[in-house]
């Protein structure tokens, strides 16, 4: 099972921020439903450039969305206020996204979590910084589980974020992440891994090409999930595949019906 | 390093049958010349449709092709002659292709390799057929590697071919394969692996989608040449773009080059 995030959500998109200020509901409905009919797993909702109305807007938006489709959500805030309220209106057990290992989010975060019933997205982001290579992340990723799960969050409800850095700034970057995975993997079995795909191909030309070859082999070094847009066609072509390939479709009927449909 | 062994100049295809039986050198030189500037590091050479005339065939496209270009041959035949043939006549060393676990084909090729200057392909094929599954192709791979050794070949110049089944017929194909090829990396790791892609889509709609998708899982598993056409453009795409993702492509230069030559 490879778990699907839908990004789309996000007033950082301008048609997003408008329908948000206009209170089209309308358009936020369809946008939901036609993510949901692609085969999103999970809807991420941020309202973070709502600045000085964020609560509003995103009470808004959990309202017109869960009025519109049953799928889980992805509260999506720094804000512990933001994220409190998603918590309380979320008709099913969300993904709170995120929690890291920076001193001033970590304490108040895990206080938040404690006794939740929900899913928590673990970024691998200390004070310091990004992660340094395979082993720094996997050292960071244990710890965030280990605090987690001593808030009573389940491993399995844990989805570690490495952290994608651009591998046009090194060019060990993806092999890192691929490394770390498998190590999560290995070492911490019912722990869950995510990632968004664009940052890998910072500063490179044809970033499509790179972000799609990418998601295929993350999944094929043990990805469990991503934050992506199920409406592009291309990545979604590409995931189907993999998850064929990776023996994650039975019969590979997912893979000939996605053809029949054409969707390859 | 990733080895690109050229699939083009095999009298399968009509238009190669048709140019040397018309005496046709200036198409297949052509050909050739426009494989090697795409990027083949090796051309396999095939002959085997000139039923009857194999052998004049084959001298001859050997006689064309390497007055055309530089880069070494892979001589694909089923007949020893053939193979004694191209040998005497490759002007740099050649790839065998090849020898398989198969009695009557077995003790024959093991001593037409000794003492020769060559690498060579070794199929996991036995008189069973395909390899059930990832430890039977790796212990076939490890039979073929020591016995090959054996008559004086370089482990660097041994290429197993693990074989690829259609992932219609078992969903755990490709799985196997990746478990085969991180095996032998791990176990015998001066040894290569290589493999023709097309296989893996048979029965499957949209077979150029799974072979793409495939490559780029097979190269994260280690895989270390492929047969494949280098004039697909969308194939070389996703290798150029898989080489960059595994850290071979030293500041992402060929990716980059590629890109601003519209490759991409």
């Amino acid at each position: 099972m490879f778990y699907i995030i839908g990004e789309c959500i996000n007033t950082s998109r301008k048609k997003i921020k408008e329908a948000v200020d206009n209170k089209n509901a309308a358009y936020i409905q369809e946008e939901v439903k036609k993510q949901e009919e692609a085969g999103a797993d999970f809807l991420d909702v941020n309202a973070g450039m709502c600045i000085g109305y964020e609560i509003e807007a995103f009470k808004w938006l959990l309202d017109v969305i869960q009025e519109a489709v049953n799928i889980p959500l992805c509260l999506d805030s720094p804000s512990l206020d933001v994220l409190e309220i998603g918590y309380k209106m979320a008709q099913k057990p969300p993904i709170i996204n995120s929690i890291s290992l920076e001193k001033n989010r970590l304490e108040p975060m895990l206080n938040f979590l404690k006794g939740k019933d929900c899913k928590v997205i673990g970024l691998c982001m200390d004070d310091a910084g990004m992660p340094a290579d395979a082993d720094d992340t996997f050292q960071r990723a244990r710890r965030l589980v280990e605090m987690i799960e001593d808030r009573g969050i389940k491993r399995e409800s844990i989805f570690i974020d490495p952290i994608v850095q651009p591998v046009s700034v090194n060019t060990a970057n993806a092999l890192s992440l691929f490394e770390a995975t498998r190590k999560i993997n290995k070492e911490l079995p019912e722990v869950k891994t995510v990632c968004g795909l664009s940052n890998i191909s910072y500063g490179l030309p044809n970033r499509m090409t790179v972000n799609r070859v990418f998601l295929s082999l993350f999944m094929g070094a043990g990805l469990s999930a991503a934050i992506l847009d199920p409406l592009d066609r291309h990545i979604m072509a590409v995931l189907t595949t993999t998850k064929m390939l990776l023996g994650q479709d039975e019969f590979c009927a997912g893979y000939i019906r996605d053809s029949r449909e054409g969707k390859l």
